[in-house]
């Protein structure tokens, strides 16, 4: 049975300051939980149902820690609506310096808000082999359980910097080239694009903010075929990418 | 000020049942407001804040009533944590039989449950130009609020036909292709792809049902460069989508 401390510190972590304060945050659900155990995060808690332990029990690594818990008390302490599966506390890593080589290919986000989109756009970065995604410090929080839940747990293999982005990108090799996402842009259906450099996607509601878009060398759009105003910034990800991709050849 | 007799009723609006029985669905937010009122859709109620007056009263057609309430009254009443600008109920409109014919090109979701990819793919589609969508009957409500949220207006632009989608594909003249999406397909980057057939989708979790695959004539698959084991249903159908457009010519 989860304590009433426990309940209160999982809650906690639902919040930013709280998860810096701890240096954990919580991954729920059975795809997000496997994807954990099998990564290298530091598990500090593993609460299952016996329904899990049924179900995945061989895939708890030996020695695996857990507390045999109920739906209800797995809903109680967590964010989802409901979760038959399981919840675990993970401690944050730490990130090796950040480093960005003529050749290596990244997205950076812009102001991107919603934890929601942000947790797409790492799964689609983890799909297309993209390790490493760049983020303005305004971003949603990485470790936001809706951001985790998001991920389908590529946040297990892509690593998200955060940093000023307008000034990161200012000091990037002039060889590196640094497109961004824009319906003033270029239709990408036009160009060759190689998977190199930076793709900057911009705000949710704004788009990119001025003191990032003046580094962009190369401003391209998704060519539009209708009347909707816009794509949602994770949708209009999953495009720009795989058009970059498509002369990679996988 | 709101009665309560209309607030129940625009809360009974969020459960399909009551939205059939009383042929009407909720639009809520400012850009989805402006796109109701700028469409054909037969208006019930409006419900709006100062600020939205003040902001957007110049686009309130001549003669449309309104009725002036407050930010917690919309909350109230509707699905959002917060809204600050509108909130309209519509009537449900009568589609005219369906036409599919040779050289026309849609989307078909099978099973698709959840009502923001829904809503996402609706917003695809309109972006490609796309103004029919196909929906087997166990797919989320189209009228849904989430579904009509995550439109983004584009509600008032695509028709979604709800059917039986197996039997449907089976009775296309043999001379329209039906595409299906699975990670068994051919590399959609390595082949050429003409916007004309369908294009189906299949569930969340389990892809496209086996009455629906055995009408397929080709399987294609985003290729993946790294390790997620799947896409989201709406990112994929961006995609796939943006694929089959890129030799249509915007």
């Amino acid at each position: 049975m989860l304590s009433k401390a426990t309940v209160k510190y999982v809650n906690a972590l639902q919040v930013k300051k709280y998860r810096n304060q701890h240096q954990a945050f919580v991954v729920e659900g059975a795809k997000s939980v496997l994807e954990l155990l099998n990564s290298d995060f530091e598990l500090q808690h593993l609460f299952i149902t016996d329904e899990f332990l049924q179900e995945h029990g061989n895939r708890l690594g030996k020695g695996t820690r857990y507390e045999l818990v109920t739906e209800q008390e797995l809903t109680k302490a967590g964010t989802f609506s409901s979760n038959n599966a399981g919840l675990a506390v993970a401690r944050m890593r730490q990130l090796p310096a950040l480093q960005f080589k003529p050749g290596d290919f990244t997205i950076a986000l812009d102001d991107v808000r919603d934890p929601g989109n942000l947790g797409t756009i790492i799964r689609i970065a983890d799909w297309y082999g993209i390790q490493t995604i760049v983020c303005s410090e305004s971003c949603a929080d990485f470790y936001n359980p809706k951001t985790i839940s998001a991920t389908m747990g590529s946040f297990t293999r892509v690593k998200a910097y955060y940093l000023n982005l307008g000034e990161w990108l200012r000091e990037l090799p002039g060889s590196i080239p640094i497109y961004g996402a824009s319906l003033e842009g270029e239709n990408l259906h036009r160009i060759q694009l190689q998977p190199q450099g930076v793709v900057v996607m911009g705000n949710e509601a704004n788009g990119i903010r001025p003191e990032v878009a003046s580094e962009v060398n190369q401003l391209i759009k998704i060519p539009a075929f209708g009347k909707a105003e816009s794509l949602n910034v994770a949708t209009a990800t999953a495009i720009i990418i795989d058009n970059f991709m498509r002369h990679a050849g996988a």
